[in-house]
This record gives structure tokens, C-alpha cells and sequence, in this order.
């Protein structure tokens, strides 16, 4: 538990404080920080009273003990987190960023295509599967490693950032060297030693919110990320598991001011996998920039119905452009930009 | 509907099915394939009773085809319902619709103020409660009959439409008497005999989505108040309940599209029930009309500290003037205008 | 918020508690009880803090303001309830009760068979449907009032107690002339008109547990009955909504010794709609037992391929009376009895 | 595979159907019905990507009718699969399995003494974590590779077979070393990467449910570990997440005999993740045998005060003693035994 004091707390304040705790039967650290100071609560079983500190002088708030999560949280941090990509691409800040392309790398020509429209159109990182988690061992499971060569070859060609997902600790080094981002998805939110691995990558990490994982949980993944020092964390809500089977998931737009209350980190919105139904994803995209997310990842895919996976949740590049106008207006309506385009790039 | 066989199911379990289809008399289709065989069902005009079916000898599994609601579908009337209150407003046309006020009528002073500064900021229909559905016996139940007389002055003098709640079929039949819209609220979406009742009073009716409802029996209780005559029916996504504790409700948002995807009826959205979050109102508000919602339905107090009911997820007035101006933008963004702030009424 | 003291608390330390919450800012009421001293606090807005009371010499427990619920409670009152049935039946003592029958009364000789055969069996109350809520308004919604007659001849006949549901206010009067007990089904649950209606008839009330509801939703809907004067109230649990498609609902077993803890009323398991598919009632139905469930309501059919309603998940009479010898084995492993078989009706 | 059309699909819509369903190698067999056309697709061997159909003109929706899991599946063998364990405990069987032990190794005297007194009880597999996987980068992990070590030691000393969860690929092929049992847990249920290793250990893998996964993802889980040759799975419920807070998990119990009717694999029940309360840990485990579970796992610590995690879910020995005796009973009663107990270990 954290006493956090309000930053023109007196030195008679945070004693008050210390006494109260030690009265508790508990020791009481504090922990003087630039702006204001914290008193930590040692030997804490989690049965402390917060209600008897809350109401102390000087103080502001008490962070219990189900709360777990601390480099994440806005109490540790105030400012928003701004992850700037190799592009120039900035995560975090008053732009909201576009993120598209298809759900997997699939050819040569089909990544660079897809690359060349979506820059034009206006998004400035590339997604693309090359390592693909699937539900079922008989699907088709990505072009590996062949596939990050060809992410590279597009973002060379295009300008684009890269955002990749990696699936194992292994295959997150080799996702390392060639991606901008490395994506974690949301079957393994919880995967510790990938998330440790990723700390320690020094590249921006996507991080997906687990299938059922509450804001809580989430937010304690991305702990494990900052924990071994790597602070370049974006969120990403892809929609939860609920009980109504007209779509894939129920995405759960209201986290996003949830978890800008609760952390500095940025987040983002995954309206393709959260309803899983390309006609939904046009307005659900709309709505993740209403409701303040830092920008969206979206599927889109030059021949949906021939995509090799997920194709009934992917965008014609039509309907893409269609949804850059809109947004473009919405975010105006909140004080925001879309991202500028990208200049051309050179060619040889 | 289709009756899908066990990979091992005999000659004569099929037979037997087939006999049992022509028995509730429908024509019976089996369709051998690879590993089993399915039997398709024809001339199912959405009655057939399916649980018959279920529990005979090799029968894997029988899936539904036909969607049970009729009246609501978009395949029974394509053209948008729209559905006109008393004042003009109307809801499911290209306008977006503002419906706001306090949770509860609190007394006169209170309703009447709150119904001018809401018809001033561009609100076109007030709510309040007078009847209130309160999860504990001890709790505030609302006003009641003088709630009603209350809400009837507040639209003489401010013009505003009222929609406000029925808890029961003979509350209704009073609701219906002072009321312009009759609100179902989450908790009796299945009480049928309400919904019935609800049916045969001539009144529009905003019916709010259970608490856990799936899309399809949201639109089957619909179905049920279309069943008795009535078709102005305005359907209400509030948010369903979920595992995360940061919120009160998960608002599912992706029931707008799929909503107006399946049936003709306007659907309109609740933040403040959705959040339960005075902090998250605003921009699930703004999510809403960017997701394509045909309104909103707002709670604002004049102050929230102080309401009897709802008071943490009420808007202060002047956060619901922020909020006006934002969704002006987002709507326009779509092809879309807020309704037009009503007439100033002529002072006696 | 109530603070409970030890049953040997002295005069000094119910004093001690008055003072202490005089000194948090409210007023302290002590309630002496007959076993027990309890301590009111007036004027509490929901942030006392608790754990300041809960130290104290000779406090029990203090019971905190969101579980709003009060007559329900074991705090309330330590013994279990036992509600007696006409037909000398007793939910909640040592005693598992089966309940058993179809799911809807369809005709004469339906329900005179098949309550001969639940009595010979060793059910002691007969269920059966007269009014049945349908999720589409084109199902077959039961006989009415002629299903209660037609009930009211197999009691008897067979000497079974009824139990059937009542779906509104002026219903439940009708169901209460009838039947032994008016069942509240799960859509009803917070119907508050027709509970608070429950709670003047007299009649022991059969109330289910609502498709979302938390277990304390469950007990403030049985507050609303008690609250009226009328104690005799057995709860069920019959499954909540979730994400599997494979069953119906999720039957939620632990709630039996949650709400065990929680309450001094009997709480039963609905297997049939808990799992809604007849291979898994069997299953489910001893293990509600096994549990620690007070009873089970099981439907059983004479000929369930050819059931009205609900026929997938009826039991054929021989698999019902396989389920009662091995319940009657379950029981005992954990020191109670099947309640025993009601002596043969004389035959005028 | 059923591809249902709108009811205003064209003909050219449908034959563009029929001839994407035979560009895939399958052929198409149109259904004509009452109010719409279906078109069955002949020969599917699970593998058809439904994306490719969902998204084209016409069509209203895709309905799997294969399921995509196949050696898991009874249909692919009816007979149940018994995993034998190196000391002799066989799961699967007609045997009830008990497993027990704290959740964590936290020193060689508890683990000692734990396993002892296991043992004399009649459990024959000891449960134990070395390595844990925690919400919180800052909770205790586990004694690591030490942990192993002591629980081999364990082993030598009482002849239970010991079962600890494995993280990741590397650190299962350590933990293949010295366990009886491979777990892989519930966050990394579909963790492909693990469940890959998993099938090439050649150990038994008891693969939990994930916290949200359905029926069939824990098969298809299951189907990764069979599909790289090792049958050795024991499949494990432990809860599924869900709105109450009463519990830390709702144990869907109902998923035990689904389970036994869709795969031919062993399932075990963990009553303590699946409650997390002490109290309610002996009525699942109860329930679980009753409901047809070939096994449970259960949490027991000789000190739960002092437990490093998870000590509030755990059992006191004199618990668990209790709990054995009934579930003596309780297998009888449905024709099963509890698992013999062990020899006694020959003392040098």
C-alpha cells in the first residue's frame, strides 16, 4: 500500500502519517519523489485500513494493495508516456495514430501493395502477421520468419513503422530485429517469460488486453514490460469474452478512459478483432477515436475474401479511406489530429 | 433449421428424424456428407420447436436458421422505423436525439430548472423517474404519481418531450398518461406481461436492453410490443454485465451497428447507466453517436453531489454543454445532425 | 452499516463502540436482540470505515453498507429457515427435497401419469407450469388457468405439494389459490411489483435466481419478499449466463454454500435449466447435492420428445429414478436424508 | 459447413457461393427453404476457412457444423483414454484421482511433511509449485529449479507421483526432468509455444482451462499436444471468470460431462483456484466427484495462515481428511472408487 501525500504536505504531515502506520502495527517508509513524496507501507498482509489514512491531512490518496501495479500508474508517473517510433510516428501524444494492414503477411506482392495504399491513405505504421497464433494446430500459421523479411522490405519501400506480434521468448528477439513494435497478443497477456523478454528488447511493445483480462490485469502485464526497464508500452484493447454470439467479442471501448485515468501509458483500439465483422469495424473505429483512444489498429486487406485468415474482419482499402475522412473529423471534435501522412518516399 | 446427425448416427436414426419433421409438418431434406449427415428443414416458418428434436437418438446438435423475431427484422421492413414524439422530435430519422435530465424527480424546483437548461443546450426530450426500480427494498423508490405531475409541468413550460419509467402494467397505463415516451427499463426487458401492456397504449415506448441479454431477445421482447400493435418501439443499449469492477456495466457499443443491421427500429444508448462514471459519460457519450446511435439518453443534475439517485454517474450541466458541442461535430462527421434545439415556448 | 457485538459483549463495550462512531460524525443506535446486541450506525453515507469497529473488544463482525440486504442474513438470523409445505415437506432442514415434474401442464392425463409416477418415485412436490414465459411472444405460453386446476387434481391425487410460477401481480393471487408455492422464474426476479406481491400472499415463494445476477442481487429480490412479512422463501439457482455455447446457462454450484453462509434461507439447484440438456441434468443433479444444496427441481416428462416446452431437457422417468437412488447415497455421505417418500393416498 | 443466404439474395449471389466453395476443393449443394436458401458444403475435413464465405454478397451468416478438434475428439476414439502414472495412480479410469499438496514449495521441511501426511490420507499425486506464475511482477515466484529438487525429494520419500506447472518451452523440458506430470496453467493454455514442448516431453500434461476459454479452445488446446504425438493429457476445470466477486472464479462443473461426451480424454476438477475460498473448497470437491470427474487437485497446506500464496483457498490437513471420507461415499454412489492409497515406502 502507497500513502500518496498531496505535493505541499507538510513535514508534520507525512510524520502524522508514519505514527498512524507504526500504530498500525506496520512500518511506514517514505519515499520523497520530485513532486511530491509517497509512504510506503512495509509488512502490509493486505489487510490495512486505508479508510484510517485517507482521511489524514496532507494526504491524497491511499493505492491499496489490489492495485499491484506501480511504474504504470499515473500516481508514479503523471505525464502521459509518449512512445515515438523510428518513423517519426508518436504514440501517446495529441495525435491519434493509424496502424493498418492485413491480418497476416501472406506474399511479396500482396504486403508491398497493402503497404503502398495504406501509407497513401494516410496510416503511418504497417500491421502484419508473420508468426500467427491460431486457435486450432491445423491452421495456417504464418510465413515466419520469410514474412519479417518481407515487413522490412515493405517498410523500406513505404516509410512505414512495423508493428509485428511475437509469440514465444525466442521468436520476440527475431521480431526484435526487424519490427518497430513487437506485438504481444491477447492469448499471451499473462505469458511471463515472453513479457520479461520484452522488457528487455529496448523496442515498443504492443500489448493486447487478455480475452477476459480486467483493466487490472492489463495494466499489471505491462508492469512486467517496465519492470525490466523497458518503459515503451502501448495498450491495446481488442474486445473481451461475452455472451452474445453475434460477434466475436464485445469491445469494451469504456477502457480506454478507464486506463487513461489509471496509467500514463497510451492505448489504442482493435475494432477488427474486437467484433470480428468487417461491416462493425467502420463504426467501432469511429467510436475507439471518440472515446480518446491514442489511435486504432485495423485489418485491411486488398482481396478480403481471399485473405488466408481473417478475412471476413478485414476492410476493403475503399472502406479504409473512407474511415481516415471520418476520423479525421472526430478527432478535430476532441481537440486532436490524425497523424499527418507520411512524405513520399525517395525513390532510387 | 438444420438437425446435424452423429458421424455414426444409423439409417434409421435419420429416418426417424425425418419422420418427426414431417410429423410437426415440415419437409424434411437430409444432406449426406463427408463425415455425417445433416438434415435440413424446410417451410420453418420460425415455429419449429427445436427441443423435440434435440433429444433424439443420433442427433448431434440442431441449429437454428430462421431468426425467431419477425416484426423487428430489417428482413420484415427495410426502411428505417422512425418514430415521432409529440413535439416533433423524431427518432430514427438522420437526426441525432438528446434525451437528458436527472436520474429521479426530486421536487419542483429541481425538475424545472434542470428542464430549462437542458432545453437551452439543445436537449429535446427530458427524463427523470418517478417511478424507480431500486436493487435494495430501502432505498428511494421515486415520487411516484406526483413525479409524473411534476414531469407533465416541466414539458408545459419547457416544451421538452418527457420519457420517464413504468415499473408495472398498471403503472404503465398512468406513466401513459403523462408521459410522450413509456421507458421499459433493463431489469423488466422479459416481463411480458409489461410489455404487452406496453403494447396496447398507443405510446412510443424506449425499451433498455437486460442486463444480460443477447441482441436476440432484446429484439424479442420488442417483438412482443410489435406483437400487440405498437411500432413505435425505441430500443436502448445500457450496458451488460461483465467481470471488470472499474465500471458498473460493460456498454456494448457494437449492438448499435448490429442492431440496425437486423431490425428497422431506431436504438439509442445510455452512457451514464453504461459507466455508471460521471468521468467516462462524456466520451462513451461521444462513442455512441460516432458508432452510429440515433441518440443519447443523458443524466445531468443541477447537483450531482446532493441527487437522491445516480448522483456519481451524473453530468454537471456544464459538462453536458461540452458534451453538445463535441457530438454536433461528431454526428455531422457521418452524415448526421443533433436534432435542432427546440422553439423557445411562448411566456404567458 | 450495522456493527454486530459478541453475544457476551458487556454493557462496557457496546458503549465503547457508541462512542466511537460519535466520534467518526454519526449517530449510534444499539439494538439489543435476543442473543445478541447489534449497533446501528444512522447517517452513514457509505464511507464509514469499518475496519476502525472491527477491532474492538467484544465486536463480532461489522456488517459494511453494500450488502444492503438485512432479514436475508444469517447476521439477521443465526438458525436456518425451514419452510414447511402443506403436505408436511420441509426445505431447508436436514432433509433434500425433490422436486420433480414437466416442465408445462400440457393436458389431464400428462400430469395426473406423471405425478403418480414423481410420488412413487420419492419426489414430495410436483413442479409443472400453468403460465410460461417464452422468450418469443409466438411459443406456446401454457394453459392458464386450467393448467392450475389441472394441478391442483394431481395434488389430490398423489399427495405432492405444487409448486408453480406466477408471472405477474394479479397472477400470483390466482397461482396462490392454487399451488403450495408461487415460483418467481429468473426473469422476474427483480420484477418488483410481483415480488413485493409475493410477499402478501402467504405462500412460500420459490425464487429464482436471475440469468445475471449477482448472489447479492439474489438475496435484496428475497429481502423484497421478506420485507412485505413473508418469510417462507426458498431460493434456486439455476444457472447464469456466460460465454460456452455448449449449455444453456452455467449453473453456478458454489453459490449454494456462498448464499449458505450469507443467509439463514434454503437455497435448491435447478439442474434441467441450469444445463438445459438432459444427459447433463443427471450429472449436475448430484452433484447440487453433493454441494450441499437443500433440495433439486428437476423436469422430468413421460414422453419428452413429444414435451411442448423445454423437451431436451426432461428426464425419462427411468432416469429420474436412477438419479433419486444415487442422491439418496450422496446425501448421506454428508450427514442428511433424502426426504422421505409421502405414504400412498387412499384410494376412495 | 453451412453458408445461409439473406432471404433477397440473388441466384448469381448464390452461384458465386457455390463456386468459392468449390474453388476451396469442396462441393456446394444449395438447400432451398421456405424464406431462404442454405447451401451445404460436402466433404469438409474441418479445415474450411469460414472467413473467406462470411463476408460475400448474400450471405447472412456461416455455420460450422464439423468441429474442429479431431484426435481429441471421441468420434475420433470412442474409448477413454487412461493416463498411467509412473507409480501406478491411473487417471482416466474407473479410478477417482486425488491430488493435493500446497500451492507452492516454499522449504523442504513443509513439502516433507506435506507430502507425509498426502500420502497417509490417500492421495497418490502430489501437487506443488516450483515455478509460479503471479498477476504481479513483485509477488513471490516460486523456489525455481531448488523447488524441483525438493519435490523429487519428496517423491523418493513417499511414492506419490508428483505434478508442477511448467511456464515455458525451456523451463518445461527442466520440469519434464523431475515430475511425473507436466501443468501447464490457465494463462498459458494457449500458449502454443508450451503446448508444442508439451507434446514432445513424452510426460502426462494436465493442461488447465483458461480463464475464459470454452469447451472447445481447451480441446483445441488439447489437440496442439496430441498433434505432435503425446495422448498423455489430462485435461483440468478450474473456474471460468465471471461478473460475481463472492468467489475468485465460477467452477463450471457442467463441463465435466460435456467434456466425457465430446473427448475421450481424462478431466480433473481444481476446487481451490475454482472457488478461492477455504470454506467452499470441500462442497465442490464433493461436487466435482459427483458430477463424474476423474480426478481433483486440491490445494492443502499444514500452515494456511502462513502459506507464501494462496493460503486462503488452502486446506488444513484435518480438512482434507474429512473431505477424503466423503468422497469415498460419494464415488460408490456412482459406481467409481476413490484411487487405492499408496504402500508404504520400504524405510531404509
Amino acid at each position: 500500500m502507497l500513502v500518496v501525500m498531496k505535493h505541499n504536505a507538510t513535514d508534520q504531515d507525512i510524520k502524522r502519517v508514519v505514527d498512524v502506520v507504526g500504530d498500525m502495527g506496520y512500518e511506514a517508509r517514505p519515499i520523497p519523489g520530485g513532486q511530491r513524496t509517497a509512504v510506503g507501507i512495509l509488512g502490509n498482509d493486505g489487510r490495512v485500513d486505508s479508510a484510517r489514512l485517507e482521511g489524514m491531512e496532507g494526504v491524497l490518496e491511499v493505492i491499496p494493495v489490489t492495485h499491484p501495479y506501480k511504474q504504470v500508474s499515473r500516481e508514479w508517473r503523471e505525464e502521459n508516456t509518449v512512445v515515438a517510433l523510428a518513423n517519426g510516428t508518436k504514440v501517446g501524444g495529441s495525435d491519434v495514430v493509424v496502424m493498418a494492414g492485413p491480418c497476416a503477411v501472406e506474399n511479396e506482392s500482396q504486403i508491398m501493395d497493402i503497404a503502398h495504399q495504406m501509407r497513401d491513405l494516410g496510416a503511418t505504421v504497417l500491421r502484419g502477421g508473420a508468426f500467427k497464433p491460431r486457435t486450432s494446430p491445423y491452421s495456417f500459421q504464418g510465413l515466419g520468419l520469410r514474412g519479417l523479411e518481407l515487413l522490412a522490405k515493405a517498410r523500406e519501400a513505404s516509410g512505414l513503422a512495423i508493428v509485428t506480434e511475437a509469440l514465444d521468448p525466442e521468436g520476440a528477439e527475431a521480431v526484435a530485429d526487424f519490427a518497430d513494435v513487437v506485438q504481444i497478443g491477447a492469448r499471451n497477456m499473462q505469458n511471463y517469460a515472453l513479457l520479461r523478454r520484452a522488457g528487455r528488447l529496448g523496442k515498443p511493445v504492443l500489448l493486447k488486453r487478455g480475452m477476459s483480462a480486467t483493466i487490472d490485469e492489463l495494466l499489471l502485464a505491462a508492469e512486467y514490460i517496465l519492470a525490466e526497464g523497458n518503459e515503451k508500452v502501448i495498450l491495446c484493447e481488442r474486445g473481451v469474452r461475452s455472451f452474445d454470439t453475434h460477434t466475436r467479442n464485445l469491445l469494451d471501448l469504456t477502457a480506454i478512459p478507464v486506463v487513461k485515468a489509471l496509467s500514463h501509458l497510451p492505448i489504442i483500439a482493435d475494432p477488427s478483432h474486437g467484433t470480428g465483422l468487417r461491416a462493425k469495424v467502420t463504426p467501432m473505429a469511429r467510436a475507439a477515436v471518440a472515446a480518446g483512444a491514442d489511435g486504432i489498429i485495423v485489418e485491411v486487406h486488398p482481396d478480403p475474401a481471399r485473405a488466408l485468415s481473417d478475412g471476413a474482419q478485414s476492410l476493403y482499402p475503399e472502406q479504409f479511406a473512407e474511415l481516415m475522412e471520418q476520423i479525421r473529423v472526430i478527432a478535430r471534435a476532441i481537440g486532436r489530429e490524425v497523424a499527418a501522412p507520411l512524405p513520399a518516399v525517395a525513390q532510387g
